[in-house]
């Protein structure tokens, strides 16, 4: 599956971040992680798993983008739409782009102010020694804040990027229906989570970047933890969450299982947590605060100040969070999910969420529509 | 899969890297990513995949390391060694942990030097913006280069990350001999990634962090492409390279595959492909610099200037690279890449690649030996 969108697309965004760039009085954006390179240029691969090389992209004031990368990287680069590709043999110590990069944005930039996106959940991907040295010789010019404009670009999905969304939505729900084949009293959650894995993949999943989940009586305590060798057990809901990508775009939902027949407090935290979706699906329309979303959900489930969801697309998690401090206004667009919790005894919760993007005249689930009622294995 | 080892190797992590702190006057160090973390704390999980909080490690002078991170993770970590853990609720727009991370570099540093590491590789996990109020609130105390304290650290394995790095490179090898299951003319190069996926699973992966490969008459191209929908033929070399974890540690190698009777060129390349990785592995000793193994495999399949190896753990690739200007010496316990590459005609090349470890007197292979000859599927 290729990362690439039209060209329009990304002339599109190009366009927007310009307009925002000129309102702020940047001269220039420096992009160096995977998710804002890959927003601007479509350069998609799996080779970010590799740390050794960093990688720069330069929005200029006006004009198309300029890839400042390892040479390994210009042959897929030259395959997208950007033209000015200008490579180094990375990794090299003692110079690793840092000159080429300084000269790019000297040329761009001359003396004036470059936007970086430095704000919540933005990431420096290069060593913060080289920054320094960036830094220092692109003066008089200077690195700031971004004024939150690539954040707020990629809130707002496109027709194409919904639906690379919507099918990793639906691989995952293929994946899901067979989970009966692979789930039972017996197994070890390590081994659900290794077979759940080669059903997303066999189902279409690109990769399975992510997979988390829990297994008890009552539902389970923490849901980062990595899977045990502990047998699941008649009674047990058992809950899978996953992460997969489709064309570099994430789904991000879980479902929950009754291994037999769950307990009654299970099956009633089981309905409010599908009256708390409901209840966040309904509040979502464009106008509403992601803490409106919240606060719909929150008087239903009943959980204290915890994340309720938050913004999905190109990474995980990202954007906005449905919290109570988090009054970012819902666009047409914007895809999220909604993730309410509700705790059925001490340290032991259950969780349901599902993906849905805000429409014109309200949102509509990306996820399949999960069942009514706890399904049974 | 759990990522602990027992607390007596942590213990021994923490103690060098203090008496590395104290030759370099380091009153602390402060750590933001995942690898580092781990490698400090035993903290193992998928969550990281989601940028949306910042998690930090403190390592004081003395005593054991301080964990401040999201309530999230709080149960996880105390479930390993460490003890002083300090937790708030994320995200917290305004404030996400830090005036936590301040109060606890103030307690522990006072004034003094605080290490990071900022050398080649590194990133900063956390926001620049959060980054610089941290600099200006822990003054007269500096955040400076950690002297490459946790890269050295890493660089040397204990027996039980070369173990884990071994069965990583055992399951790969497991997958790598069922290739004939899922590769034949006719079948994409997709396809056969999302299969060979698969089976890594089976075969007991806890997850593929990474999956790269090429196929065409004469070898392939670049190798960090994302799988098209083009259709393997008879004659292709099909490559394949895979980084799996297994507790939190990778393998990462590749096998190449002839579909059927592969061109002489390609046969004749192989040879050479081997031939280098052989005296790559005879080159493998204490005291031999990086750049002695490219100099021994670049002797052989004469590529100019491109990097023939690098560093293996706990990430894809880390630390050392096999290339001209590396002058890293090799000590017992180093985990790391031989990767020849040869062309075989404009814009065709073969790559091997196989993992070795330091020992004693040598290195010896951690990835099962390859076929002498080109295998057939």
């Amino acid at each position: 599956m290729a990362g690439d969108f039209a060209p329009e697309e990304f002339r599109a965004r190009v366009a927007r971040a310009q307009r925002r760039m000129a309102e702020h009085g940047l001269a220039a954006i420096l992009l160096t992680t995977e998710p804002e390179i890959r927003y601007v240029t479509g350069f998609l691969t799996r080779f970010w798993e590799s740390p050794s090389r960093p990688w720069f992209v330069v929005i200029p004031a006006a004009g198309d983008p300029i890839a400042v990368i390892p040479a390994i990287g210009a042959p897929l680069m030259a395959r997208g739409w950007i033209s000015d590709i200008r490579a180094w043999d990375a990794p090299q110590p003692g110079d690793d782009g840092v000159s080429l990069l300084v000269e790019t944005l000297r040329s761009v930039a001359g003396g004036g102010r470059i936007g970086m996106p430095m704000g919540p959940e933005s990431q420096l991907r290069m060593p913060l020694v080289d920054f320094r040295r960036v830094e220092a010789a692109i003066a008089p010019a200077t690195v700031v804040p971004d004024a939150g404009i690539m954040a707020g670009l990629r809130a707002v999905k496109s027709a194409a990027e919904i639906a690379r969304i919507e099918t990793a939505c639906a691989i995952g729900g293929r994946a899901f229906a067979r989970v009966g084949e692979i789930a039972r009293p017996g197994r070890s959650l390590a081994a659900v989570f290794r077979d759940f894995q080669r059903l997303c993949l066999e189902e279409g999943a690109d990769d399975v970047r992510y997979l988390a989940g829990g297994a008890g009586p009552l539902g389970y305590d923490d849901v980062i933890s990595p899977a045990t060798d502990a047998p699941l057990v008649d009674g047990d809901v058992l809950m899978l969450d996953t992460g997969l990508t489709h064309g570099g775009y994430f789904c991000d939902y879980d479902r929950n299982f009754a291994m037999g027949r769950p307990d009654r407090r299970v099956q009633s935290a089981w309905h409010r947590l599908i009256e708390a979706s409901d209840a966040g699906l309904a509040a979502a329309r464009p106008g509403a605060r992601a803490c409106d979303l919240w606060s719909a959900m929150n008087a239903i489930c009943g959980t204290t100040g915890g994340r309720l969801g938050h913004g999905l697309g190109m990474q995980l998690t990202e954007g906005l969070s449905l919290i109570a401090a988090d009054e970012t206004v819902l666009e047409p667009g914007m895809v999220l999910t909604l993730e309410p919790a509700v705790a059925v005894a001490e340290g032991a919760s259950l969780v349901h969420e599902e993906n849905i993007v805000i429409t014109e005249t309200g949102a509509r689930l990306l996820s399949p529509a999960a069942s009514r009622d706890l399904p049974r294995l």
